[in-house]
């Protein structure tokens, strides 16, 4: 019997239109409603409609969801409606994320970044909301969609790029590297913990002399003698390793020439981890330079699938689309802050978001932003349909990075020179997006990346 | 009883990764195989299998697609695959599509376009594409999802974007116009005609005073007289109106002072269309002055359903959508072209493509490209699930004409001098990409129309 | 006996101020009166002035010269009054120049260029200018500063940027090669009627495969016999080489592989010329493929004084500077037709120049147009002065031909879609721009050659 | 008798060049030679040198200047020489200035920046320079011309932008309140003292609701009583004004309506100063918000001249200049920087100063840099000869504060992660740029200055 084609395809789009719509259900509520209604029913009803009919439930439920929103701020980023393609669990994570920032990080952010400290006491109000490794599987974590990394990333950066970038640390490249790249007994010692954050991981590849995005070249060593492994070199700019319990160390071991990645537990006596000072971007991440001098780790401490650097390499892919996302939530904040502002300010006896001039700004900023959260949703599906390559991340990465400079400038702009001053809420949002434009390779090596990929040739060199 | 959130989550991801397997798959194939296999067995045994052992087979069948395409040129400037979204029905349109524009237009596109002539005789070979009124429901039209009005577009503004004007002037405006302010008698008469191109329509509504994007002002005026209407006033930039056998004509009445529409056919003693000569932009689309002296129209070829602006907005709000992807299809083209011939062209010894000056402007047009495409196709979902506004349609206009600008003005410069030769394929896209970026709107005037939007503030004048 | 150091600056502070002074004047004027006055009374009168009489002297005479100019348009590229920095005779062949430019070529300019034809009628009227050769000394040349040709260059490219190329490449490429690297017989034989436009010269460096700021390379070849030389290879773009009397060929010997440069006689049976067609830019300037095949040339119509491509080196040194005053003049024309149109054209009921968003398009063109006009003129000065050099050259091209892409882009934008039109004197513009983008070396080339200057690393390969 | 023009024509010129010539001779050195040889013999000479001799002499003379800076760093954003337009005197005091700011501040810059204090105790060692007041006569100031006021700001920028703030609003805003408004007693009790920095001062015109490119609407009040004045209100962003020995407050009188400048000495008890904390910019500079409490201050005290705000007008026209000379200083100080660091940092095994990206942030730099340049000091030539109006001011300090946040935001890129650390010299200046964008009038109320008076229409409101 040949297959019905047209069929097929009624029945593909239909049950796409069903997901959509039941998506904007209140599962929650349909729960509790469950017992009084007849769900079964009503699904084989729905079923029934035809698409003229499917369209006019749908429009009217998501009118009854707008009208719901109306107690949450007209100022809102998301003008293309993505939250819309969230289910139900994923728009409650979203929102509990949200609320976490606005609530708890929100009001002491500009204190600790001026002051260039991190917000310690906040670890465990974090750990609450249960996002760590949210899509890795097993070792207590979530095993969502990472479409679902990606929106937490932006609701963080989009009221603190350090606590985002605390996080991605945290959660995608030291977790990462265990989930990826240790042994069962690894994984099994550190993720629990580390998920519920009562453990804290660093990430330490770049060096003095190698940038973030520069693979090969590592200049710090190890060599195997006996059943340990003897560290030598220079680390820059690790995040978190102040203060971590585990900074995962790469370096190249001189037998091989291969490179191995190993887990440096706080207080190892070869190690000396120094903050770096008088940074003008994301002041509250406490990054640091490593000095690492005849460090003995033992073998059992070595990531034991990790042996040469594309191991290292599939971390970072992993966690790469998430910088993307940063950018995107630090681009939102400050458009949302902007927005704002402009509508209470006045000036020549009239609120400036009257004026032709900062609409302009206001509706540039907006379609960039809009641009970016379309990319980078786009990035997470091919992510989790397994189809994500380096070169995918890295186009995202230079867009939005590129993008974010340009939105957050404007944003500061519109505020004239109140712009400058932190309490505004879009200063530190100007100094952060250099820190994000810049690191998991600058815009240079990102493009090359994706040049090599689009003509087949290499010009690195 | 109570519902078990969870397991409908599950049932709702799995639904929507096997729907986006099956998507995947070459249905047409699967047909013919049907009745070697035990289809539903299959389906079954897919059904049961675990998230991972899902991406595996999806993977492997991606790749094996990706195989298949061997055939197409490494030039793609669908680097984020969007084209895997289509299901097999209209991937298959789009293809069609694409041939018939890289077989029967790309190779006069050039000569007309300089000679600022339209190429009547490709007008019955379009027609075997049944593409007119794509997303119309009867009178013959296929009643496709508004995506495939997008990828139509796009398709057609990659080789020739006066192609793609002429072609949304006819299916778009004219056609729209009809479907959606027409009496059930109009649209028998003229829809099935005009769907087989058979009959080719134009739109007036721009006048010589009042841009396209400015609603309200119309000069061009109409009066009730007994059982006929007197129009008088002109019309400016009018595509197709040269040859078209139906021009729909706005025009203010004036004694209720709203906007009414008319059916003006072709041969109408009072209405003359002039030729507008020496554009530098879109030279095979040939717009004119129109030009209307007590001009006589009968009742019944007045569209029944137009009764005020707002349904004119109808038209435009339907349409919008088609000019960002025609953008996009617009900086595609250019993209792909030069792409092309970077690799060819070599400098110091070598294909420029391997220089990093060169490699920057090719990721940038493609950083750009692949925003617009994440960007319209949110739209076209949008619209798909009728939640489309003005001004969603408006920032995309403005993002996706501002870019493509600056895509078609790189892959220009990347090509030196030869860039200003029509035959390397670029030029001409330069010239036209202006043009887009002027009608349906400036870039101005939709910026308002957005900002009015986002700050509940007009500042239109 | 120690010179006194305040006095002397005082003294020269002085005579530059009267300098100054002394260019406001009309000089003619002040030839008419000066049998009626006591001239050089009045000089020591002024002589004696204190700076705070002197400013008010010459703030009255500049007031007055001002109100003299009432008539002129108020639409005025100069902002910064360049205009007054040129003495009596410079403002009068500028003002010369205008007159021709506005009356003679204004009137005709799309025409020619939509039908990419060139207007041979207007050579007698230019050469009546006597504004070729404005800077050599000799053979019947003005000998004036090199400012002048950059005024000159700016004056022709405002109204028509094909006529200032057809200029330039005449006056400047094929007279400057006679001019430095000619024997005195050859310049007197071709200089003094090259002056007078009776005979017409083009400049054939540029080559398919080899671009025009590319040194080195060529394909085109030279090899002596006996005492004549025979000439193989193919030119591409040589402007004028369809009509020229006489087309500068360079080529490399075979023997010493060093650049040579030849006078090919129109005519010679070994040179082909084909006009290169459909431009997209500079259409009225007839460019050329030149095909040479066993071309015989005698050694007398060798340029004695090209040795190697040093020589070539020197012409285009001396002619680069044109190309960004060009820039500037194209970039004016845009500019002023804008600004024409934006106080005449109403939307809303009002002046579009009364809109913010359009006053932001005007001031960024003004401002650019400002900055440019500022860097060529201190760039002539340092050529006046002998200063000049290849990268001092190549940063105001690059600079230039950006920012000139960018008004006249701004140009076409405020006038909506008639900016397409060319009736409106922007569209040109905006295609002409393209070309000079890329002559004389894009803008990639242009950099690495003052990227080489300032970090010391040549960065071409 | 008939003047020759000719001969006029040749004469200026000659001086010109001679004058021109005399400005490249070190003067020191020859008075000190001066003695062995003939001078004047050696000027009638020259006098009698023609136009090839001269440019051959100056030449000489030029290269064995350039000779003699071999021992300063190659590094150099002067590039089209405009270092060779000053004369002797003034290259002094440059060199003066310069050797200041790298010796005594560029050490200790980014230390108070960072703690957001004032170095006070550099306020001697900057007197010693004699450059307060530098434009003014009189009152023990130099009088020299506005140019080099330019000089002054673009060196003092160069290094630190909030020293060169501190200098502009001492030296220009507050002496030129009194230099211009004061009565001559006003003039002999604060001038000399402020010149030698004895006493420093202020100038408090913008309020927390006004900004400051806002003419009109002042808040801050003041009424006459008696003999004295009653002052109320707020200012903002008031810089010096927490340790200054006088604040200019400008208010508006409740009588007359007019603005009114005074004299408000420290200690004036209905007088507050508050710190701004937590700024992004200029962190180095006071600024504070300043509550006037129904403050009394004497008739005697309240600037004579000043009656409307057509006089607080004349100040700022004066001193704006001085702020695109400002942005020019920021932007050469991180293009030297930036130079300096891509010669230095290797990546892939070589600097990378050597690839084609990095070149092009250097040279597009470099562009702006010059642009910059050439527009500036045109402007204040504008200004010396008594032409310059608010709109040409506006228009420079439009494009530099433009070009500066494109110049620093590259600076920063070329640095990869180490942009963000302020020890790179760079960091601050990207901070400081957005400071410079926003005062003394945003983009935005620039751009309606000029865009006024260019096409006759005001757009504020």
């Amino acid at each position: 019997m040949a297959i019905n084609k047209n069929y097929k395809m009624k029945f593909f789009r239909k049950i796409k239109q069903i997901t959509h719509l039941m998506k904007q259900v209140d599962f929650k509520e349909l729960g509790e409603i469950s017992e009084k209604i007849d769900l079964p029913k009503i699904m084989k009803s729905v079923g029934e409609l035809d698409d003229n009919q499917l369209k006019g439930l749908m429009k009217m439920l998501t009118e009854k969801a707008k009208k719901g929103q109306h107690q949450l701020p007209p100022i809102d980023g998301d003008f293309y409606d993505y939250d819309l393609k969230l289910n139900q669990e994923q728009r409650a994570i979203q929102m509990k994320v949200r609320s976490f920032m606005e609530t708890e990080i929100e009001p002491i952010a500009n204190h600790y970044w001026n002051k260039a400290e991190f917000p310690m006491d906040i670890i465990p109000k974090m750990a609450e909301l249960n996002i760590c490794g949210v899509a890795y599987e097993g070792y207590g974590c979530p095993n969502l969609p990472f479409i679902m990394e990606g929106i937490i990333a932006e609701e963080l950066a989009r009221v603190d790029v350090s606590i985002s970038t605390f996080f991605g640390v945290h959660s995608g490249l030291a977790m990462g590297s265990i989930y990826l790249c240790g042994s069962e007994e690894q994984k099994q010692e550190w993720l629990p913990k580390m998920q519920k954050m009562e453990l804290i991981g660093a990430f330490g590849l770049t060096e003095p002399n190698v940038g973030s995005g520069v693979a090969g070249g590592m200049e710090t060593t190890c060599k195997k003698v006996g059943n340990e492994w003897i560290l030598n070199g220079q680390k820059k700019w690790i995040g978190n390793a102040t203060f971590a319990d585990v900074i995962i160390i790469w370096a190249r071991d001189v037998d091989d020439n291969q490179a191995k990645g190993f887990l440096m537990r706080k207080g190892n006596p070869g190690y000396k981890a120094e903050k770096i000072e008088n940074k003008m971007a994301l002041r509250t991440v406490q990054n640091a330079l490593i000095t690492i001098t005849d460090c003995k780790i033992p073998e059992s401490d070595r990531l034991q699938k990790a042996n040469s650097f594309k191991d290292t390499a599939k971390v970072l892919r992993m966690t790469r689309a998430g910088v993307a996302w940063q950018a995107l939530g630090c681009a939102r904040g400050a458009y949302e802050s902007a927005l704002k502002y402009t509508k209470k300010r006045e000036q020549f006896g009239k609120p400036i978001a009257k004026f032709q001039l900062i609409q302009n700004h206001l509706v540039e900023m907006l379609a960039n932003l809009t641009a970016m959260k379309a990319m980078v949703y786009r990035l997470s599906e091919l992510q989790d349909q397994g189809l994500l390559t380096d070169e995918h991340a890295s186009l995202a990465k230079v867009f939005c990075s590129m993008r974010t400079r340009d939105v957050v400038s404007r944003a500061r702009e519109v505020m004239g020179g109140n712009g400058i001053l932190l309490e505004y809420d879009v200063a530190r949002f100007v100094a952060d997006a250099e820190a994000i434009y810049s690191y998991e390779g600058t815009k240079e090596i990102n493009t090359l990346i994706v040049g090599r990929a689009i003509t087949g040739y290499s010009a690195f060199v």
